[in-house]
């Protein structure tokens, strides 16, 4: 069901509905024959949300392809993520908090050496300090350029954020990092005509760092590459008629949410907090996206015995959740991520949707092995916003 | 995920991939109540495969469609098969190793008869013998006609295969072949402007051709139909970054692994030879296609029991898969042939895929019904691929 569609479909109401994302929450038993990560951890309160809920399995993105966090998160708000694209350049800006506005074209930025001859000779310029890169970014803060504002912002150690901010700018350019050594620093060109002006400033941006940097060895030169704008999307209000809000601890989750139309709640770093702001903030919005990181951050650093802390952590705050009567409650992951790979993966996600209207499928715990059995089966991350609509009562009928 | 993104997508790796095609392979019960031929057969070196590795049910075009084996390995190979057609003409010249260039339209022909007012009487000149065909097939061999090389090759019985060899004909074209008897045969006609002149070149073939058999009732005519060309696949190596071989006993499996690029390996005709194959050039391929067609046959035939052993000598050659060490290995068919229903049915086809990434699914034996519960779930032929790519680490993140 397309977009469009399903718009017209939405109704007003009173319900509410709480998507819980664990991160990275699909895994792989850490030895053979054992349990995954979520089928070994104690989770008495999520189990029971299964067996009062249906359960299913989720390819975020599609089969066999791993999904990276936007693409991830675009699919479980309902976007078609190979439709709607997020650039690079915009996915680190949203992940320092920077605010971006559709006029602004982003691009990552990397502070890189290069020898008397203008080659590369590092990438990452030794990976200088996160306080070298905050004093020499606010250095290109300060570069201004005709025909656009210019705002630079330190990411950590070598990386950092440029954004060119003027009506009428576009993204289409080449990157100007030649991804090796030895070799130059690439002229940023435009890949449509209508992007030469901008190719113009980014060159013209450019040739002022280089000068402003010349002293600065090793980090005496920039790359930049992700050109991208802010996708243009609708929000969960245009979109669901839905007021939504987003709790997330790092920034880029917290952007994410920005992106769909959602308030960006304050909140302490803990998943006990986390759950504190959604209590406090009940009332006021239809539609409540809370992100936990520590699932993903676990598996990444192959830490299955962390992973399954973590999602005990989250169990425990599951008694206050139900205690608010939310409507519909969905928990998911925007993608797998197994201590066993230490890095995201294909394969697909547990899911559990619990409401008053749920048909019973049998499945008395969340885990890999039961959703496999669940009675929503195997669904595309896109799908699950309109099945959580239709258990709020939020979606009419389909013809007459 | 089409195509074009999936590309986008693919790494070279080390790791090696096995597609062990079974023609054929899901059945229905040889009677009421009872097993499948896939269920009846003793594999316990395939059910080992299952127990360790993840099963599923494929449709290998779509809910309820009977697949022809054109698009049923096209989609095996990733290729979607409703977009990308193999027409009669082709598939009958892959059939018996003709080597087809971008440029050659290729039709199936029949001998056939007709009567002194020109009307067909027998649309298979009374299926004439093997013999006699390859000898009038050298007869209109030798036929020239202006704009076009002709090369005419015997098939079987009454079948032969026509190339029209020259840069840009056109397949666009009416058949000439009227279906039914009692009517002449029709003349071929363009679909097309762009294909009047190749209209033009099959219509002065097939007048000389009705002078050169005058005198051979009962093959005094023929019939042409199919009229297709040689479909412009991107191979393996261009989307996958896979060294890809194909080993297979009938020329039109090999005619298909050649569409994808892939190299044939020349191979004996029993199951044990192909898989000797498969272990004599292990060192030089990432990707081994190998296509048993003994399951299908037995099928065809009706022929409950001979299905079985096949599957049976399938299964005894798999420890020698086993001990090459693959990354992937994926074991499936083009589409089901059940004994009781004598032909191609739309049934969905067991899979397995067998590799240290699987996620247990409690499967313990290859089997329809054990596949029911897999933890693949149900999938499109077109979606085995990406899947093994996932496995064998050759597709990187999609999006950031």
């Amino acid at each position: 069901m397309d977009l469009k569609t399903l718009k017209n479909l939405t109704v007003k109401a009173e319900t509410k509905i709480v998507l819980l994302v664990l991160d990275g929450l699909g895994g792989l038993p850490g030895e053979p024959g054992g349990p995954t990560a979520l089928e070994a951890a104690r989770t008495p309160n999520l189990d029971a949300l299964a067996a009062g809920g249906v359960t299913g399995l989720v390819d975020p993105v599609g089969v066999g392809i791993t999904p990276g966090s936007g693409p991830g998160h675009l699919a479980l708000f309902g976007y078609d993520p190979v439709k709607y694209l997020i650039g690079r350049g915009v996915l680190e800006a949203l992940g320092i908090d920077l605010e971006l506005s559709p006029n602004d074209v982003a691009a990552r930025g990397n502070f890189c050496t290069i020898d008397e001859t203008g080659r590369v000779t590092d990438r990452r310029a030794g990976r200088l300090t996160t306080e070298l890169c905050t004093e020499l970014s606010a250095v290109l803060d300060s570069i201004r350029v005709e025909g656009a504002e210019v705002v630079v912002r330190p990411v950590k150690e070598h990386r950092f954020v440029v954004l060119f901010r003027e009506q009428g700018l576009s993204d289409q350019l080449t990157e100007s990092d030649p991804q090796r050594l030895k070799e130059a620093p690439l002229k940023v060109e435009a890949r449509v005509p209508e992007a030469e002006r901008t190719a113009g400033i980014v060159n013209a941006f450019i040739k002022q760092a280089q000068v402003l940097l010349k002293e600065k060895h090793p980090a005496n030169m920039i790359l930049l590459r992700g050109f991208s704008k802010h996708p243009t999307l609708l929000t969960f209000e245009q979109l669901y008629q839905l007021r939504a809000a987003a709790i997330a601890v790092y920034p880029m989750y917290r952007g994410l949410g920005k992106l769909a139309g959602m308030k960006a709640l304050a909140t302490g770093p803990t998943v006990k907090e986390e759950f504190e702001v959604l209590r406090q903030h009940w009332q006021a919005y239809d539609f409540f996206y809370l992100h936990v990181k520590g699932t993903d951050s676990a598996g990444e650093d192959g830490n299955f015995a962390g992973k399954v802390a973590v999602i005990e952590d989250v169990d425990r705050e599951i008694p206050k959740l139900v205690g608010l009567r939310p409507d519909v409650v969905v928990v998911s992951g925007d993608h797998s991520t197994p201590a066993a790979l230490k890095s995201h993966s294909w394969h697909p996600v547990p899911l559990l949707l619990a409401s008053r209207w749920c048909r019973p499928d049998g499945v008395q715990e969340f885990s890999e092995r039961g959703c496999l059995r669940g009675g929503l089966g195997r669904l595309f991350g896109k799908q699950i916003l309109p099945l959580a609509l239709a258990h709020a009562e939020r979606l009419t009928k389909f013809g007459a």
